[in-house]
């Protein structure tokens, strides 16, 4: 990203603070901090729980070589993205606040606002990601305080192969989404694990190939160009808060990661830092210090290449099973744009009639493949629509073929799951908006091996049939 | 502690917990995870984050070991005391409550609290700690909503080498809180990170004596009963929530812990940390689980033990140090149980009169002396009440001393940073009630030398003649 010209400041955005971040004071123990290093200072004042500047350090050149933000930012350790989040919804939210979310939500997200009264509020998306003009029409349309309830000032997505969907928002839909957030001034919380997971589409031709992970890696810049540019990266204003982990890419269970947003936000996530969680695990701090320092920033964007090649061969594992048991039809988008192409998956009767079973986007970067199952012809869905006493037959449907697959020892994650909440009266398929005569699973190929893949998809998905 | 007899239930205390805390729901996630675990099954659904089970086996261990609850307890890992209060405070307490603490308190954990408009209550203290008349007088005479708002329903205590005051609580003072906790329907929380560094009083005849720290280890069972029972120990009701740190014992910044609580609260900070951080770093419960493995529960209490020893030969030098500038003179506390005495440390003037420069109680436990500086006979603190324009020249004399101290390359922590929150208008001395003419300061022996003791007595506390 070569030289930075001197970067802006952030402009004011501080009326997002809600009250109670707002008063929090730093802890008059952190004063004290800078005697402490003192020359010649004999401290009898206890310790200190400062992070490692070292690699607060290291963070910030990371930043600036991944996203070069053009305005001025600071970094801050957290134990975690979802310690991240949970301290980011305790900076910005209040209690019955609205908060933007993808079509569908990792759970533990919402999970810890919805005691807060916070409801969901979410923006169809396509292969491309969230619809700006979609958010555009609600914001625009929103009646504050009328009935449904605070207009909405927080966006919260995964913007890349996220969880559960798999999708990445495209680079023009990003810049589209950037422009609506500050026409109706709001913060895009920018939750991106999975970002330099990004690999290139599937190739059916190509499907039994092995992807060779020894391939030397790409030159920094030429992997850095390679990637969709991050919320981070567009923003002029700093209205982005992006939430960085190393749990995705060195191991689960690291809890350490870092925030990356404007300095008002920074020090007041530092004053809940210091009272809620103090730094990350120091073991976990060392083991990312010591390994940064031994392989140097390029050495660790070379580790996500290899990374990268890693999960690229094994979506190509699930889809090539797909292709092995269905049809692959390509479904026309639309876009020219989008490099996520859209499939249906499809049986062939004895008639020689071609039957949709279910549809998915080809995730491009992430661990996680959605399907959309198309219940129309499914005779066993029809059956329990028919029943009066069946309020939510797609659900019920739902639950009856996830269990079969259990039993058939496969097991997928219920799309259910990551319906977003957006109160009790909208929970069943009709009151969410969903479509009719669809339900969903989520698939993870993070850990499952090819053979456990091939099997799981024909035991699995014939099951369906 | 012998075999247990079968342990009775806790009482139902479920009314303390808050409306927030009440209205969360497990993820769905976790649902999936007992399938996950099931012979043979292949698995698309991803990981999970569940807590290493030997590990939280292994806490339980130790629990009965040092605590033999009678009661029906659980465990739950937590990344540290700093948030295991901080999801206690989430647990408990609404806005604008009272929660009752000691007669000073770590900044850190009423500065979590005090931007929910939570006030904290302090309770006298004496060299046996918290005074259980004064609390039952407290609570009786307590007018629920009236001037001072909301009845108390949390005792929060550090019991043994309290930080700051190094104070640790007499079994039978503990007996007697614990009774008028029972009473008025209190839960107390027992933040106990220094329980197993207690050590023996001081004794001036042998203060030069080495400590011998390669003594072989107490039996298990005769290093427990040398240690003043717990409050977890004494709780028939499961109304003691007790928190539990690695850090203090293996390394700081370990970030590992873990609560001792009942089921009902145990369950809700399961749902909170699932939503709020997750598990601990898998690198810092590795680490403790490998040591316990390879240590047994007896070994890493003889591991105790030697710590006991190092900061028993700390505190030592300090008292020593203190002993060689100044004369020690006992102070009668009219309590022939107490384990911990108080002393007063004077100078002799050219007159041959005894002027007392400080008073402290000898800590028996921990990593701190608290020192309260007695005001009268210095010049510089009658000039400073004689000005119309200082309203607080107790700390007005502190903040010069502190500075002084600080030029001089001594750093010691004003004791202004551990005065408990009663709102804004009680803070200066006199509003606080706390006693005319005097000042205090904290003292930590746990890092310095003996070197860096014995000179930081001489050169910071000469300066106070």
């Amino acid at each position: 990203m070569g030289t930075l010209s001197s970067p802006t400041e952030a402009v004011d955005l501080s009326h997002h603070i809600n009250k109670r971040s707002k008063a929090r004071h730093p802890s008059p123990l952190k004063d004290i901090i800078k005697f402490m290093n003192q020359d010649g200072m004999i401290s009898l004042a206890g310790g200190s729980g400062a992070g490692n500047g070292e690699l607060v350090a290291l963070a910030r050149r990371l930043t600036d070589r991944l996203h070069a933000p053009t305005y001025r930012y600071d970094c801050l350790l957290h134990p975690g993205n979802t310690n991240a989040w949970a301290k980011v919804v305790g900076l910005l939210c209040e209690e019955d606040d609205n908060i933007i979310v993808d079509e569908y939500v990792y759970p533990s997200a919402q999970a810890l606002w919805i005691p807060m009264g916070i409801k969901a509020v979410p923006v169809d998306a396509d292969a491309e990601g969230m619809q700006a003009d979609k958010l555009e029409k609600m914001l625009a349309t929103w009646d504050d305080g009328g009935r449904r309830g605070k207009r909405p000032h927080v966006v919260y997505i995964v913007p890349v192969g996220s969880n559960p969907t798999g999708l990445s928002i495209s680079k023009r839909r990003r810049q589209a989404l950037y422009e609506v957030c500050v026409k109706y001034d709001m913060i895009i919380v920018e939750d991106d694990p999975y970002y330099c997971l990004q690999y290139p589409p599937y190739n059916p031709k190509a499907a039994d190939a092995t992807v060779d992970s020894t391939a030397a890696p790409l030159p920094t810049d030429e992997f850095v160009a390679s990637l969709i540019p991050s919320f981070l990266s567009m923003d002029r204003q700093g209205r982005v808060i992006r939430l960085e982990s190393f749990s995705k890419t060195l191991f689960p269970a690291l809890r350490l990661g870092y925030f990356i947003a404007n300095p008002v936000f920074i020090e007041r996530l530092l004053r809940a830092s210091e009272v809620e969680t103090q730094d990350p695990s120091g073991l976990s701090q060392l083991f990312v210090l010591q390994l940064l320092r031994q392989w140097t920033i390029d050495g660790y964007i070379g580790w996500l290449q290899t990374l990268q090649s890693q999960y690229r061969q094994r979506r190509d594992w699930l889809l090539g099973a797909i292709a092995e048991n269905f049809e692959l039809m390509e479904t026309d988008t639309g876009s020219s744009t989008s490099a996520s192409k859209e499939y249906r998956a499809c049986i062939r009767g004895s008639d020689g009639d071609v039957k949709p079973v279910f549809s998915f986007v080809d995730p491009t970067a992430g661990m996680f493949l959605w399907t959309k199952f198309d219940l129309r012809a499914v005779s066993r869905f029809s059956e329990l629509s028919d029943k009066q006493d069946i309020s939510d037959p797609e659900q019920t449907f739902a639950d009856e073929l996830w269990k079969a697959w259990c039993s058939e020892l496969i097991l997928v994650t219920p799309g259910s799951y990551y319906h977003p909440w957006q109160g009790p009266e909208f929970t069943a398929t009709a009151a969410r908006g969903a479509e009719a005569a669809t339900c969903d699973f989520r698939l993870s190929f993070a850990t499952p091996t090819k053979e456990q893949i091939e099997l799981g998809q024909y035991v699995g998905f014939t099951l369906t049939l």
